[in-house]
């Protein structure tokens, strides 16, 4: 722990790798392109998979387990699904010792075997909806990776429904990026912008992508969680039909929707300090962390039996940790538990026992400004208030950061200077003539066009043409 | 539904996959030898997980992500396992449409490339224990499958833990084992024999297998979990080590464990009868269906509002469903409950309402015999109350299955005539060559030495030389 890491503001991309690694979130594997996720990165996404999935439960869901392999023909039934994803397989062509007859895809996403399975399933409108998710892992073979960001094989899940209408349909895949959009703000205190994806941007095999968009610390993009209405695309390719009220056979209407480990990289990144992590504290695995401060064996026994009061006193609404290791120095301890990101420390010594205190240390707000004093007999009450507050104050903290760097260019000049700088906002024709110069000259791309803006008329920034929409131009992870 | 299901007396085989495929637990995937989790078996499984994470949890495991692919050269490390499981690998030799320069198998286990990292994280003794859990699916191609029992992918967990000495590590083994014991004994419960595994039978590179095994309703054995101690064969072949307190570098010693979606199959064929699926109410995705009982719309009105406030009373303490479904009979409702094995059916029609009670009917004793009136005040501490009474007695009742159906032979002809009936617990001199014998003669194999067996000395069943310890044999899943 003793070396610093790379200052934030001097290398983003060298601090992100080293938080990633130094935090123990997760590891390179000895497969390309692969991660390991550590247990430490795995306790954090277990609190995602829970907060998600209490969200989809609340909407009617539940979960199933589809197969990882499938059959190569699947792909080829919904032409641009084929034409997305072909390049990205990872494909088995031997089973038990034997070349297959027909090689085995891994899958990179499941449209196409559950859409199978709803086939087989669905006959009537009473079989609908159909309102599943699945918990898993897919793999794409990458080109260039990144810790959570992009990897060969990243976790996620995946939600996949079916309706009688395509207005149920559409409401639910909206429905489903409000999902993402709240578990986004509230536990993982990231604001976000939710949007429609242009065309050149879309899901292989969507009618419509909808996402969230978030700024991280580099004020690059980040897309945190897609949904998407495919229409009666994939329903046509996998014949998911059912006969409705009055008898007759109707192709169904799917959506699919999405939100990956991914999210781990942009917790790093919008939160995270020169000192390493800082976790949102509905969150973190660990939410506070006791060290307690002796000298001598007398201080030792006295300060470990109230730190083992504080443990007792606040285990029961509080994820908190006592850390009485013997060979460690409070101080080592401290920047450990700073670079692992745990919101909230609690210091106690020797005096604090005299003056029956400790020592509060906010992880958001580092140094002697995040210190303060608390009775012991108030911690069962000051911890949980104090947690709120840092998970209030890390959202609005980067609330206020995308803020002061979104700007609503008006000339194209201007546009390509804001990208520079972060989000760009601005009145766009939708013709991917115009985005596609944009992202050649300044290599920044339309995120997504804002669901939430007030309806208008404008100028495209590119070509001057009559604009119905502004989109959100910026850099992209 | 209107179709019976085929006696389980008549033909085990075909009942346990009819009941398998209509209380919508599992169907057949279109990928040779692969299946779908539907919801019902996903959230039976998922009540599965949290019983065991916990207890995994308090033994002071994590849970990690470890890799889908496993370089094909990983497995060349370790003589045996190698031997045992390359046969059943799937293995990719295309990644983002080019052929691989080494092909990746699709883990069928993660000794390998856990091992691997390993490795890497462990220098000292102060690293050690390293507990670790891992929940996801692993492959093995599989010549003849079913539906949770034997399939070509199947969902699991996978404990792999290092520790500086034997004794730890093969004190953990035994740990581990009893977690699952008691899982199966108080959660599935199944009762279960702990043993140790023959040579021939233990896992590819393990020193010692430890199993548990169940007895199913066909009176062949499953076994239901199991625990290696792995001595120092992995660590040596994955360059495991550590310095030790002296400073000298020593192998470190490793050990395995796992438990699968099988137990859904063991629970199916344990307590399932001729009306479909019974499941303990501990695993029970709904532990108590509510099914209201009316006539005309007056009785609607207040049977519905009574069975409103017996869910709303419940709901705190019991997982519970109200079956309002319009379009249903009540008697269609009760088979499909009972076809989903649902522990407890609280039936309300207009007289319950007039005298101010439900009807309780138990799902393991159908018929008049588990009926049984109860006032609509004593529900909250009744419903519970029953639902631990049939937790029980299914613990009961497949116990003394078992016990009826194990027989202790002296002879050898005693032996062929028991495990046509059951177990058959009896001396064995632990020669290779008696094993085969009795397995090419009767088909049934040692499915482990008891742990718990008094100490003595016998002649072995098959042999007649002298003899330590007692096997269980049985046919076996």
């Amino acid at each position: 722990m003793a070396q610093k890491l790379t200052p934030r503001s001097e290398d983003f991309s060298a601090w992100y790798n080293e938080v990633v690694l130094r935090a123990e979130l997760a590891d390179y594997a000895p497969v390309r392109g692969c991660m390991v996720v550590r247990p430490s990165g795995t306790a954090l996404w277990e609190n995602i998979q829970q907060g998600l999935d209490r969200r989809f439960k609340a909407t009617g869901h539940q979960n199933a387990l589809f197969p990882l392999f499938i059959p190569m023909s699947f792909f080829e039934k919904e032409a641009e699904h084929v034409e997305g994803f072909s390049p990205e397989l990872a494909v088995v062509t031997i089973g038990g010792g034997k070349p297959l007859e027909e090689p085995l895809a891994v899958r990179p996403t499941s449209e196409t075997i559950i859409g199978h399975m709803y086939a087989k399933w669905i006959q009537s409108y009473r079989d609908l909806p159909i309102l599943l998710n699945q918990w898993g892992s897919v793999v794409r073979w990458e080109m260039r990776t990144r810790l959570f960001l992009r990897t060969t094989e990243f976790w996620w899940q995946e939600g996949h429904d079916v309706f009688a209408t395509a207005a149920e349909a559409q409401a639910n895949a909206l429905q489903m990026l409000d999902v993402y959009a709240d578990f986004a703000v509230n536990d993982a205190a990231i604001p976000v912008i939710r949007g429609r994806k242009s065309e050149s941007e879309k899901f292989a095999g969507a009618v419509t992508s909808l996402s969230i968009e978030a700024m991280m610390g580099d004020r690059r993009a980040l897309q945190a969680g897609t949904s998407h209405f495919l229409g009666q695309n994939f329903a046509r390719a996998f014949d998911i039909k059912f006969l409705d009220e009055n008898n007759e056979l109707q192709y169904a209407w799917t959506t699919s929707w999405g939100l990956s480990t991914r999210m781990i990289g942009a917790i790093v990144m919008v939160h995270g300090d020169d000192q390493g992590l800082v976790l949102p504290p509905k969150l973190a695995p660990i939410q506070a962390v006791i060290v307690p401060i002796w000298k001598d064996e007398a201080q030792k026994a006295q300060v470990l039996e109230a730190a083992g009061r504080v443990r007792a006193a606040l285990q029961a609404t509080v994820r908190v940790r006592l850390d009485d290791r013997d060979e460690l120095s409070p101080g080592w301890k401290f920047n450990d538990w700073e670079m692992r990101g745990v919101p909230l420390r609690i210091e106690i010594g020797p005096r604090d026992v005299e003056q029956g205190q400790v020592t509060l240390a906010r992880r958001d707000r580092p140094g002697k400004e995040g210190k303060s004093s608390a009775p012991e007999a108030s911690l069962v009450g000051a911890v949980p208030t104090m947690l709120e507050a840092i998970q209030s104050d890390l959202y609005q903290r980067a609330l206020a950061f995308r803020e002061a760097h979104t700007r609503y260019p008006e000339t194209y000049e201007a546009l390509r200077e804001a990208v520079t700088d972060g989000f760009a906002i601005a009145w766009w024709c939708g013709r991917r003539d115009c985005e596609a110069k944009v992202k050649e000259e300044t290599t920044a791309t339309i995120r997504c066009i804002p669901l939430d803006q007030e309806p208008g008329h404008g100028q495209c920034i590119v070509c001057g043409e009559g604009a119905a929409e502004r989109a959100v131009f910026a850099r992209a992870y």
